[in-house]
C-alpha cells in the first residue's frame, strides 16, 4: 500500500511538473513579448556586434574581442555569475590576395580570328584550404559527383582543377535538408578530387541564391591524401563557368588563394548562470555560437543566436524571474570549423556530473520564427506539443522532431542521455542567400522577426522551467 | 427504397468529390512545385511589371498599361479566353509637389538666443486627400485617437493642424490585425479632425518598422463635413516631431499638398479562363490586384498576387492539366481606393447566375507562405483540414479560419452563400515595413518566396479542383 502510494505520490509529481498551468502560463507568455517586442536589446546587440566587432573567425582577434564583449554585457545584465570557459580553437586566415581568372575565346560570325575576353569570377577560399603558393594554372574537369568524379578516374582528373558544379536542391522545401544534401562535396571534396590528382578545387557555392556573392565554409581534408587548394564560386560565377567550358573545354583556369593556417590557439566559450531557486542541480542551457565566417559580418549566423540568447536571459531577469533550474547562456566558440566549443562545453559538464534537462540553440538565422525542432524522446515530445496552444497564439506552429543545433549537440551522447534538445525553428527559406558570405550583414535582420525570435525562446526556456521536461511519467 | 439509393448515391458522389486520393494528389502537388520552383516565370513577370511598368494607380496611364500587359501575359500562356471586364475607378494624383516644414528653437546651455532649426519631416499626402491649395502654415495639436480628439474639442483644434500620433501595436503577432487596429484614424482621422475645425491632418504612417518611409493609404471623406488636407508622417518623421512638440509646443507647421482628382474613368478587370471539364458551370476564382498606390512599385501590393495568380494558370496548363471546374483568374482593377473591380466582379458573376465553389486571393506580400486562411462554414473548414498532410509536406502549417482578400469578399454576400473563400497566408512580419510606400519595390520580394506561394496556390486549386468543395455532405 505504501508503494503504492508512493508511487501515485511521484505520478502526480511528474504531472504536476510537465502539465503546464494554462493561464498562468498564458500570462507569462503575454509578459515576455511585451518586454521583448517593446524594450528588447537584441537588435542594438546585434548592431554592436556587427558593426563594432565584425566577422568573428575563430582564433581570430576580432573572434578575442567578441568573447570580452560577450561576457561584459552578459555582466551587465547581473545574472548569478559569468565565466570564461578555456578552448582551443584552430587559427586559419585567408589573407588578402585571393582570386580566379581565365580567358574565353567567342567565335563571332565568320571572322578568322576569335574574340578572346578576360574572366575574373568571384570565389572565396572555402574554410581551411591551403594557399596555392603562387598562382595554380590548370584546365577544369567539370563534374556534379563524387559517382562522376570516380568514373572519369585518374586518367582525366590528374594535373587538372575538378569543378564541382553541384546546386542545392530548390526542390526540398526545408532549406536545411537541401544544405545538408550538398555539404558534403564542399566538405570532402577537395580531398576526394585529390585521390586522383588533381591540382586544385572548385565548388559551386551553397546556396539558392541567384547571386554573385561567393560563400565560404569548412572544407576538411582526409590523412594521408595531399591538400590541394579550395575555393567557391558564386552561383552566377559557377554558371558561367560551365556555360564557358562547354564552347571552350581547354580553357585555362588560373587560381590565386592566400590562404595560411597558424597553430591552434586558446580561445574560450562564455558562460552565464542564473542559479535555479527549486532545482539548482538541474540546468538549462540556452546558446547559440559567438564565432563567425571571416567575410560578411555574421549577422543571421550567428549572430543573431547569440544576441537571442543573450536576449532570453536578459528578459527573465528583467520581469524578475526566479527559475526553479539553473538556467545558463553560452555563447559557443568555434561551431564552424570544428565545434570545439561545443565538445569542450559537453565534456566540462559531464566531468561535473551536471544534469541537463533541456537545451536550445538558435542558429538557422534571425528570421521570424515559426516553433521549435525537439530532439527528444516520445514523452517529452507529447510534453512539448501539450504546449503548442500557448505557443500558437505567437504563431509558433512547428512543435516537431527535429535537429537542434551544433553547438548544443554534444550535450546528447546517444539516446540514453535524456535531456531534450530544441533548436528555434524560423522561416528560412533565405538563409542560404546570407550564409558563409559578404551578404551575412546587419543590415538583412529585421528588428521584428529578431525580436519575435528571442521572445519565442524565452518563452519556451520558461515552459520548460515551470513545467519540467521529465524523461517518462 | 429508390429514395434512399439516391441519398446512398448523393452521399458516396460527395464523399469522393472532396475526400483527396493522398497518393495521386502527393504526385500531382510535387509535379507543381517542381514546374513553379525550376521553371517558374512569376519572378520575370514581377520584374517587367515593377521595372518595365512600374506602379499603377487606378485611373492612371500607368495602370492602363498593366491592363494591356496583363491581358498580353494571361493570353500567351493560351487558356480558353481572356476578356476585359470594364471597371469604373476614381483617378486622384498627387502632383509632384508635397512638402512639410516647420522651425524649432534649441534652447542651448546659457546662451540668450535660442538656435533655430529648421526641420523638414518625410510626408506623402494619404489617397484621396484634397490638395493644400498653397501652403497651409498652423500649430500642431496631438493626438492618439479619436477619443483624445472628442477630449480637446473645438476651442482646442479649431485653426489648427491635427497629428495623430499612433503606432501599430506591435504585440500584436498578426501584423494584419495591428494594421486593421490603426487603420481607422487613416480612414477616418481627417474628417473627425475636420468636425472640431481642423485645417489639416497629420498621422503616423502605418508600419511597424522605424525608419524614414511615409506610408501613403486611402483616407476617405464624411459627407457634409469640410474636406481638409492630410498627410502620413513617416516613423521617424512622427517621433521627431512628437519630441520637438515638447519643446516647441507653439511650433507652426507649414504643409503643402499638390493632390489634385480628376473625374472617374472607365478601367477594367482582366479575366482569364480555363473552361472546366467535368462542371463547366463550377467556377473557381484566383486573383489579386493589379493597381498599386502610386509610391514604390507595388511590388509586395499586389504585383505578387498578380504574378502568382498568372502562375497558377501557367503551371496548370504547362502540366497539361484538365480541370474539372471552371478556373478564372482574375487581375482585379481598384482595390485600393474602393474596391470596384471587386465589386464589379462579383455583381458580374451573380447577374449571370455563375456558382462559385471557391476563390482564392493573394494579397499579403510576396513572402514565404505558411498555408491559408479560410472563410466558409464548418464542413468546409473540415474539408480543407483534411488536406493538412498533403500541404504540411511543403511547410504549409497553416489551414485556420480568417480573411480571405479584399477583392474576392464581395463574392459571398452573406452566410448564405456557399462559397468557399481562402486567402494565401504567409510569414507577413515585414509586410508593412514595405507597404504602400517607396520601399516597396522589386528588390524587396525573394524569388523563391515568392515561387513557393505560387506553388501554394497552384497546389491548394488543384485540391479544390479534384476534390470539390461542398457545402454539406
Amino acid at each position: 500500500m505504501k508503494r503504492i502510494f508512493t508511487l501515485l505520490l511521484l505520478c502526480l509529481s511528474s504531472l504536476s511538473r510537465s502539465q503546464s498551468n494554462f493561464s498562468a502560463d498564458s500570462v507569462m507568455l503575454d509578459r515576455v513579448y511585451n518586454e521583448v517586442l517593446l524594450k528588447g536589446e537584441c537588435y542594438n546587440n546585434l548592431r554592436y556586434l556587427c558593426k563594432n566587432i565584425g566577422q568573428r573567425l575563430a582564433g581570430s582577434e576580432s573572434a578575442a574581442k567578441a568573447i570580452e564583449w560577450g561576457k561584459n554585457t552578459l555582466q551587465a545584465y547581473q545574472p548569478t555569475n559569468v565565466i570564461l570557459m578555456p578552448v582551443e580553437v584552430p587559427h586559419w586566415s585567408r589573407g588578402n590576395n585571393e582570386y580566379g581568372k581565365y580567358t574565353i575565346a567567342n567565335k563571332v560570325g565568320s571572322k578568322k580570328k576569335a574574340l578572346k575576353t578576360a574572366v575574373s569570377p568571384a570565389l572565396t577560399a572555402l574554410g581551411g584550404s591551403v594557399g596555392t603558393n603562387g598562382e595554380i594554372t590548370a584546365e577544369v574537369v567539370e563534374v556534379k559527383s563524387f559517382d562522376e568524379l570516380k568514373a572519369l578516374g585518374e586518367e582525366n582528373i590528374k594535373g587538372k582543377i575538378v569543378f564541382f558544379n553541384k546546386a542545392m536542391d530548390p526542390m526540398l522545401i526545408n532549406t536545411g535538408a537541401a544544405y545538408g544534401g550538398a555539404y558534403p562535396i564542399r566538405g570532402q571534396g577537395p580531398s576526394e578530387a585529390a585521390k586522383y590528382g588533381a591540382v586544385a578545387c572548385l565548388i559551386r557555392s551553397l546556396t539558392l541564391a541567384n547571386d554573385n556573392y561567393p560563400h565560404t565554409g569548412a572544407t576538411r581534408y582526409q590523412d594521408s591524401i595531399p591538400q590541394i587548394p579550395a575555393a567557391a564560386l558564386s552561383a552566377v560565377a559557377a554558371r558561367q563557368l560551365s556555360a564557358d567550358l562547354k564552347q571552350n573545354p581547354d580553357l585555362k583556369f588560373t587560381l590565386h588563394l592566400s590562404a595560411i593556417a597558424y597553430p591552434r590557439t586558446l580561445q574560450a566559450n562564455v558562460v552565464a548562470e542564473i542559479k535555479g531557486s527549486e532545482f539548482p542541480n538541474e540546468y538549462i542551457t540556452i546558446g547559440g555560437h559567438l564565432d563567425s565566417w571571416d567575410i560578411g559580418e555574421g549577422a543571421h549566423d550567428d549572430g543573431a543566436g547569440i544576441v537571442q540568447s543573450i536576449e532570453v536571459l536578459r528578459t527573465l531577469l528583467a520581469l524578475g524571474y526566479k527559475p526553479k533550474h539553473t538556467i545558463r547562456v553560452v555563447l559557443f566558440i568555434n561551431e564552424e570549423f570544428g565545434n570545439d566549443g561545443g565538445m569542450v562545453y559537453a565534456d566540462s559538464c559531464r566531468a561535473q556530473n551536471l544534469k541537463h534537462i533541456a537545451a536550445l540553440e538558435s542558429d538557422a538565422g534571425g528570421f521570424t520564427p515559426l516553433g521549435f525542432n525537439c530532439d527528444c524522446n516520445d514523452y517529452q515530445l507529447e510534453v512539448f506539443q501539450s504546449w503548442k496552444p500557448l505557443l500558437e497564439k505567437f504563431s509558433l506552429y512547428v512543435a516537431q522532431r527535429g535537429g537542434s543545433g551544433v553547438d548544443i549537440g554534444p550535450l546528447k551522447k546517444d539516446e540514453s542521455d535524456t535531456v531534450a534538445l530544441f533548436g528555434l525553428k524560423v522561416d528560412g527559406q533565405k538563409y542560404f542567400d546570407y550564409h558563409h558570405s559578404n551578404n551575412d550583414v546587419f543590415e538583412n535582420v529585421n528588428e521584428r522577426e529578431l525580436k519575435l525570435g528571442a521572445a519565442a525562446m524565452t518563452s519556451l526556456i520558461y515552459l520548460i522551467d515551470q513545467n519540467g521536461m521529465p524523461a517518462s511519467k
